[in-house]
């Protein structure tokens, strides 16, 4: 049982918190026994697991999270990177937002069969929160790093200025499609925008916000994507 | 200028952050530019706004701050209370987690003209985190309170286990609908459930998460509801 701060474990997930660490180490923690479970059964070996009470003294353990309120357990792992597969993947620019990118994973994972490939100025998939928000399927989907170019498919820019909306939008598209959003505010470049091989946006209501959070435009686009495609016929 | 923090405007900030104290005042703080210029376009006086090198020295404000890192405008407003309105609208049992209830008020706003309705066991819409979540429509929808047995019009319940999907599953469903969620991973009472007019899911992969984050659900559910209200001639 560790009994001492000054355990080189321990130092290890204090280190997680950073990205320069994680990058460093490419290794990331996952905490809660939740996360440490969805991890076991995507076959994932830990570097370590640390249980309270079992391998370290709680309050240690408690002391070392990132996302604090009586942890139970917190895992290690070696980061993965994907290739893109799939019929319907995501790809972020500038989404810097942890908990939107974590969200995002994980509705990809229950929604479509692709990868949350993520593109220049994104919150690190496998900061803490982000592994949090993803709930687990970090695990099962391993995100993907790539620059717009290299996307291979029908790019669909998601964006609240496009004239098509979705539903009606989506007709003529086939798989493999890949999802694009930007930044919260922004939204994707205009450049990247125009060169997109369709532009879609939510319907919204004339008198509510301007746009929906990220993660909501995401899964929303996913939801209405991946049924366009089991309609016409793809997995 | 305020540059002392024993100032009584910086003292109901730093209470505000407590329930407790939002309940006994009546108050809740609204924290960034945006979410004050939120609240002067929906026509909301303040008690009062500290701006950051206006009203107040810039680091006190950062102390009072209760979701940190730099914050330039924070104002205070009296909490309003909605009673339950419009053609569509959603109920919350047992949604803990402020930033989710606080996304759901948003997403409501920007897809449907009804009311987030808060019944046992939810977070305080007008906590720092949900304020901020919701980016605002706090101040153009206010939320209301109710149990299920208060609940006008037919109740659609979002569960995971239904039969029915969402599409199909909406067929015949005339607002106003009342769509009803439950807490992340124990979803709704099964007796409530067993009460509503109807009950649906939104289809997921046999191979991803049981489910998806509460606000992503209800944020599906609304669109798909929304655009079946729609399509029936419906607002």
């Amino acid at each position: 049982m560790i009994r001492s701060t000054d355990n080189d474990k321990l130092k290890t997930i204090r280190k997680l918190a950073q990205k320069r660490w994680r990058d460093k180490l490419g290794l990331f923690a996952a905490e809660g026994e939740d996360l440490v479970e969805a991890a076991e059964r995507a076959g994932w070996e830990p570097r370590f697991v640390l249980r309270a009470g079992v391998e370290v003294e709680p309050e240690l353990l408690t002391a070392v999270s990132a996302l604090g309120s009586g942890t139970r357990a917190i895992g290690v792992y070696e980061q993965r990177w994907a290739e893109p597969a799939g019929d319907l993947s995501v790809w972020l620019h500038a989404v810097e937002d942890p908990g939107n990118v974590g969200a995002i994973v994980r509705s990809l994972h229950a929604l479509a069969d692709g990868t949350a490939i993520l593109g220049p100025a994104c919150a690190d998939p496998y900061s803490p929160k982000a592994v949090r928000a993803s709930m687990g399927s970090v695990f099962a989907r391993p995100p993907a790093r790539a620059g717009f170019d290299e996307l291979a498919g029908m790019r669909v820019a998601l964006d609240p200025s496009a004239p098509r909306a979705l539903g009606a939008g989506v007709e003529g598209l086939a798989a493999p499609l890949v999802l694009c959003l930007g930044a919260e505010r922004e939204g994707l470049p205009a450049e990247l925008r125009e060169r997109a091989d369709a532009e879609v946006r939510i319907p919204l209501r004339a008198d509510g916000p301007e746009s929906l959070n990220v993660a909501m435009a995401a899964t929303i686009a996913l939801y209405e994507l991946s049924a366009a495609l089991r309609m016409a016929g793809h997995a």
